[in-house]
């Protein structure tokens, strides 16, 4: 790894942070002065300033005024992690459409007040806005006719072979030929779906699992099986392969990189052995990798689209979490059913919008995404940390908490007596939404979890918030 | 009506048409001559000559060098029109797929010189793209955070509310709060269809029908009927009241105003009748109004949405034939079924495109949108006429042509020995596009028809395309 000066406080910061973790320096102990760590690490004095604060930043210690600076905060002592879900044994028609509706509904466009856990990405204030609207302009220049036409079925070219050296980051090749545009990726999931399945056939997801997947496969007409899944490993694999041939499963629908809800990042070993078994029973994988570019760690993840040899995988994401949710723009990667995908896009909706896919493809092309990304990825990271902070001081003994190395979501279980959907309705009184654990099943599972967005920046509102959310959750244990 | 200066030569020109058309006089005719006219009417002479220019445009009559101008045309003298179909009487598995992708996909994107007739729009070229691309610098400068965050689920409040007045124009009063906007017009018949019936249903349409809606309805795992359909009335009203319960049918899909692809508009007696059977069964109807303001006469036809007073009617309709197709805005009023289209929308696409729906909700808000239209309306009259009299002149005799009143499609029949997806093979050899009748069907029907867009405005290329189609189809006759 190249380190240039500017990153040299990170580099101090982390090694510290290695020190926290391994419990050499413990909570509550003071560290040295700045004065000393500039001279014990031969560094500037504002370089070491500036390791604190970024510590500070991430919740890991604490200045006390007129004292120095103690450590507050280590990952490893945090509650346990959430139980490894065990849904019932057989697959289910869909039936929580309503309870999704409130959640989402009840407020879109009207209340302003709202703290708002529930929208899984970072709010529109984060984003680039500004810089997003120069690459509109720039679209509005350069296409034929001001994009008042229809773009190609496929999408828009540049934005294609962009979205194609994307794949580079996670050891592919992909080219602009293989990619097709969408609108946001939801729309991806409904192309990509919609050519691997008919009504009636089932599916394997996640549980829990994205309510928007269950939501969508119950307008397809699909029968749904909801697959175990580890918190921190992912997809119970060994189940999978023998629930495939049992229950005649067409797709797997999975999110394998920081999983919504649950967090998890699948291996990379876990990862092929997904694939081996899709191709084994030739069956197709529709990877929603929406939150994959979201890591905090060094490296990207890899995709189970990285170890796809026959196009089994149908690999959809959108620049929503990370760029500009209004302008849906997504695609899918979709391997041997390209004409497929692009046959039911040619019914659904003709084309995709010029101008957005257009301006997204510049913004990509001038080397601005990635930019953006490596600021973004570090403020969802001092985000989470914050927010878990927050929940473990907040929240009852016995909270079990996620530690996910990516994304933007918790996934928390409560004491088996708490009813998440009532917390929820409380809550709205005190103008805090989330998402209750029970729209993530289709089985009368999860009452007793909860899932709390880290997408908004934390601030006083968002802490008052979380103290109210403990205390409502106090009174129901 | 309010007769001003600048409309009194449409006021002479319309005069003579009716003497054309009367037979009042006759094709071949020697016409007063400019100055003649001038005096005979109480004109200017310039009057006089945009007079003749309007009816020369229209190639209702021609000049001829050191002459003057004669008539050369008759709308009565027409070819006969196609006849009325007598589609099979059972509902049909869909399966025309492939042939439309081969129709629509081959060239998409490739190649440059071809004449297209097959797609049912103008081109690019005739719309007011530099327009809507201030609007769209507009939409960004007022768009909260430059549009990057969703919109509400419903869609864009400006745009909704104009949607809402446009239904003034057809006598009706709809509000933003009856309006949710799709992106496009296929994706409002997407969500629309979906939100009426379940895979397994069977639904009504025209017969010709439409090649997308069927396409759709086979995404959707829908059976669907074929009803007779007269060229001029539209939807065979008896047939269909009989046809409801013995199919059980769920629901209607038509094409009430210049109906694609046969070109009738429905009577307002007709409409009003459809919408009694739709709620005698207590089904819905799916009334796709794209080309509503796309009217030659004096007057927009009303919808069956109209007469709608218990919401069995969703309305759809978008932009996409007279503004910005590429854009993709466009939008359903789905009446009592409002709640069931929103949840589709969340779970297909969570919303639509921020800018663009602002952008459009402005240009419509400023007044534009009916200016651009009037004279979108005359260039298409224009066009029309022209086609007609080309097809009339180069086609062999006994080929029957449709007489839209508005619209941007011709609907031809040819010889029943000559084979239109043969001739579709042969024509793009030439570089020449169109729609093989066929398509129109889910039945081996229509074989020997064509339709035709005059979307592009009248020129040498065009004219020789056509009198090529002509060649070709004399060749196969």
């Amino acid at each position: 790894m190249i380190k240039t000066a500017d990153h040299l406080y990170l580099q101090v910061a982390d090694n510290i942070e290695q020190l926290i973790e391994k419990e050499v320096m413990k909570i509550g102990e003071k560290l040295p002065s700045v004065r000393m760590l500039s001279k014990q690490q031969g560094i500037s004095l504002s370089t070491a300033f500036q390791a604190y604060y970024h510590l500070e930043a991430k919740g890991l210690i604490e200045s006390r005024p007129k004292s120095g600076y103690y450590i507050r905060f280590n990952s490893h002592r945090m509650p346990a992690i959430p139980s490894i879900s065990s849904p019932v044994k057989k697959s289910c028609e869909v039936s929580v459409t309503e309870m999704v509706m409130q959640v989402f509904n009840r407020y879109r466009g009207t209340a302003n007040n709202l703290v708002d856990f529930s929208i899984a990405m970072p709010p529109a204030t984060i984003l680039p806005a500004a810089k997003m609207a120069k690459a509109v302009t720039h679209a509005l220049r350069t296409l034929p006719n001001y994009g008042v036409g229809y773009e190609p079925l496929q999408g828009n070219l540049t934005l294609r072979t962009q979205i194609g050296r994307l794949s580079l980051s996670w050891g592919a090749a992909y080219t602009g030929d293989d990619v097709v545009t969408a609108n946001g990726c939801m729309d991806a999931l409904t192309l990509s779906l919609s050519a691997v399945t008919k009504p009636g056939d089932t599916i394997a997801i996640e549980s829990p699992a994205y309510h928007g997947s269950m939501q969508l496969a119950e307008g397809l007409g699909l029968k749904v099986l909801e697959i175990p899944t580890h918190p921190v490993t992912g997809i119970d694999l060994a189940y999978l392969d023998k629930a495939i041939p049992k229950h005649k499963i067409r797709a797997c629908l999975f999110v394998t990189n920081f999983n919504n809800p649950m967090g998890f990042c699948m291996s990379e070993q876990n990862k092929k052995e997904l694939v081996d078994i899709i191709v084994k029973y030739d069956i197709a994988l529709i990877e929603d990798d929406i939150y994959g570019d979201l890591y905090f760690g060094k490296h990207r993840p890899v995709n189970c689209k990285t170890f796809d040899k026959h196009g089994h995988v149908l690999l959809c994401s959108s620049i929503s979490k990370s760029l500009a949710p209004g302008y849906r723009v997504g695609w899918t990667i979709p391997g041997r059913y390209k004409d497929k995908v692009l046959a039911i896009k040619h019914n659904h909706s003709i084309s995709t919008a010029s101008i957005t896919q257009a301006a997204v493809g510049h913004f990509l092309e001038i080397g601005r995404y990635e930019f953006h990304l490596k600021n973004l990825r570090k403020m969802l990271h001092t985000q989470c940390l914050r927010y878990s902070q927050a929940l473990q001081e907040y929240f009852p003994e016995g909270t079990k908490i996620s530690r996910p190395e990516g994304g933007c979501v918790l996934w928390i279980e409560l004491p088996e007596s708490v009813n998440t959907f009532e917390l929820f309705q409380q809550a709205l009184k005190h103008q805090i939404t989330f998402c209750p654990g029970r729209i993530f099943s289709l089985q009368n599972k999860y009452n007793n979890c909860l899932r709390i967005s880290f997408g908004t920046p934390y601030n006083k509102q968002v802490d008052d918030a979380l103290r109210t959310l403990g205390k409502l959750v106090r009174k129901m244990s």
